[in-house]
């Protein structure tokens, strides 16, 4: 276990870098942990004051406003002071290379970083880099993870499912390009769930998917069919034209979650979606703001499970 | 009353949008409120803590430094947690709809937005959107209406004469693009000043500008005269040169604010204008660095106007 | 002595714009101040209630992320409110002066200015503007000064050094464009420092450098011989290639700060860099990375040494 650097000798967690890896108990305790945060949240005064004096930089080497403002908000609501850093427009512009920019915000006492970066990895090459006390977690990385998204939705699937291992979820869209669908299936195999169903063309399939424990399907009402969770991926703008799809309505035609189609799932399914919405393309709105969407939930409970994983990393 | 979007059914303030509409006994309360909040200004540690642990955020679809850090400021000082948010670069560009991050961010458990948008009626819209527990305080869209910065002038206007319903008080500029012009006239006249001028050449007056109960005047010298507030309007950069104005050397002639126009009003008469000036465009440096001035004390009162109107939205 | 625009009559700090002038004692008071910030910086909870519910803007009219950063982080551990505004963009491109900016932020009831400009002599313009209960930091202006990483840089020599007035330092590299190489020159004369050296080619240092009490060599071996303290300057890209230098790979041969080169230098110097560096360039990775260097340290200091600074300026 001393192995995975994301842990501590004694199991606890030092970064959240994937949830490739980390124990279901652990999986499990952070949930937990994000229920009080959800008291505190809805408390008159939303302040706890778990991270005072704590500093937590938002390195954001990509440009992502609304994930930015959960860890801002959560971090701010644990009293934490927050730096903000979108760093393409500076110094990288001087040249100056990620690790000394890491090295000179560790020696400003940092005690957090949350990354985001285009690169996969990079999230990983600044937690390898830095020194003990300081904590990383990983808000998206290339292609490769978003864990804290994975854990809202599991926290969510856990508010509204009760358990996990008497469900039935399946994955809908973009999966080959997407870190959120990756982080998602291995919490949701961690957790117990015994069927995990990716839904998608082809072409936005990676290689060896079988492999991660799911079963694939083509057709969307076929692969709905007594499903309890339905979590539909954002279909990036980049894809919706070129080679892997012929057209955005010809992408809604056969994969757009349309109120037909969800009746093929169980009648008390859950629709999620990771935000933000292509309404018209992966989803539709009758189904977006209908009654079996909890995507505004997994908005709230996002800061809370932020929340607690912040203060398990940083927290006394 | 309970028509109004602004007001609760016992007429206290949910959302501050527009002044049109507003009873004169609500303006004065937010100006009875906003008294106290100059006395906090002036203290050794200006800070209290009516709004800790509550979320604004700054919901900026519109560039303004300005008006950005006057919230900014009266927000910390009421000890909130500030989110600024550039919209336009973010999340908009990536196709979500303006109801979706509203969604989004109300979801993060906002207590309020401050919105600043360049289309008209934006901020009501988000306003009949969100539940019932946010706030919303316009701060500025496209044409329509500046509430807080006609507050803060009503507030200017009453420290500096002690009352409205004896006053004389001419707005010079360009009424036809300004929200400002629109928001002080509403203000000037629901709270009792009996005659309230616009001064300006015929192409920067909108159709039916005599219908709100203003008088109208074409020649800067004779409009001024027996004046107790003058209120110098921006000209914006974009209408110096084109089919309404033949130059910015022109206008000034015409329209500018020198000492010997000035010299028509009362001689105790004090000199308003919203900022940022044009200096040597609409007003002169003499006057705008003059003893009539008052520009830097709306500056400071908006402050405490905009701690008012927040505390009163979102307070207990 | 009151002529000094940065003390006030009673030879304490008002302002904080130049090294240039500053007593030898009141640079020492600083030192000394900065001692126990440090310890501020080690605790668990990194945060002292100095200047709670002061409003510290940082007026940066030229993008710096790194030093924005270590400005905010020490303003945030005293407990000030901290607004952040990147002119270029803003109020400026409206057209209005830097006057009218510093006016209306004042009326804001700023306490504290940090100013950063492309023009040396902005921030002294600001300071000589301001309202007595304002203070100014300078950030860096132009090619003229940046006072508080002189500051840093003494206060990280005594640290090591553990005194000055037996100290022999070399500053090599592009004196004739560098406002930290004036600051550094000034502080460790008045500090008294016996000998400084300049080391650099003739393209690089300024017409009269000799005047201001230090030895100039152009041979980095020769330079470097038995010195206690090197501080390597950063070559900004722009003069990279042109009529100064023939190339950064020329510029590194002759002027390349390599283990070689260092070993002409006390066994037991100590090597600094005010960052970003340009690793193979003015420094070789070997001596950045090595045991000499102390330019993390600097960092770390650097908060100290502000927080010192503004603790100082407008506390109580």
């Amino acid at each position: 276990m001393s192995e995975n650097p994301q842990l501590n000798a004694d199991g606890s967690l030092r970064h959240l870098l994937t949830i490739d890896g980390l124990p279901s108990s652990l999986l499990t305790r952070i949930l937990d942990t994000a229920e009080g945060f959800v008291a505190v949240n809805d408390q008159e005064v939303r302040k706890v004051p778990l991270l005072r004096g704590k500093a937590i930089f938002n390195l954001f080497f990509e440009p992502s406003t609304r994930t930015r403002t959960t860890f801002e908000i959560a971090a701010k609501r644990l009293s934490a002071d927050v730096i903000n850093l979108n760093i393409s427009a500076s110094s990288q512009s001087k040249g100056e290379t990620l690790l000394d920019t890491v090295d000179n915000l560790s020696a400003m006492q940092a005690d957090m970083f949350v990354v985001r970066h285009a690169q996969s990895g990079a999230a990983h090459m600044i937690a390898r880099h830095v020194a003990p006390h300081i904590h990383v977690i990983n808000a998206g990385d290339g292609r490769h993870a978003h864990p804290t998204q994975g854990l809202l939705d599991m926290f969510t699937i856990r508010r509204y499912k009760g358990e996990f291992h008497n469900l039935c979820v399946a994955i809908v869209g973009d999966v080959l390009h997407s870190r959120v669908a990756r982080s998602q299936i291995h919490a949701l195999t961690t957790l117990g769930v015994p069927e995990v169903r990716v839904i998608a063309p082809r072409t936005l399939l990676p290689v060896g998917i079988s492999q991660m424990g799911v079963q694939v399907f083509h057709d969307l009402a076929q692969g709905l069919k007594g499903v309890d969770v339905v979590i539909i991926l954002r279909l990036q703008n980049e894809r919706m034209r070129g080679a892997r799809l012929p057209s955005p309505q010809e992408y809604f035609r056969y994969y757009g979650l349309t109120p037909q189609k969800l009746a093929h799932a169980k009648p008390d399914a859950i629709v999620m979606h990771p935000g933000p919405m292509n309404r018209g393309i992966e989803i539709d709105s009758a189904v977006a703001d209908g009654q079996q969407s909890v995507i505004l939930p997994q908005v709230t409970y996002g800061i809370a499970v932020r929340m607690a994983v912040m203060s398990m990393l940083a927290g006394n």
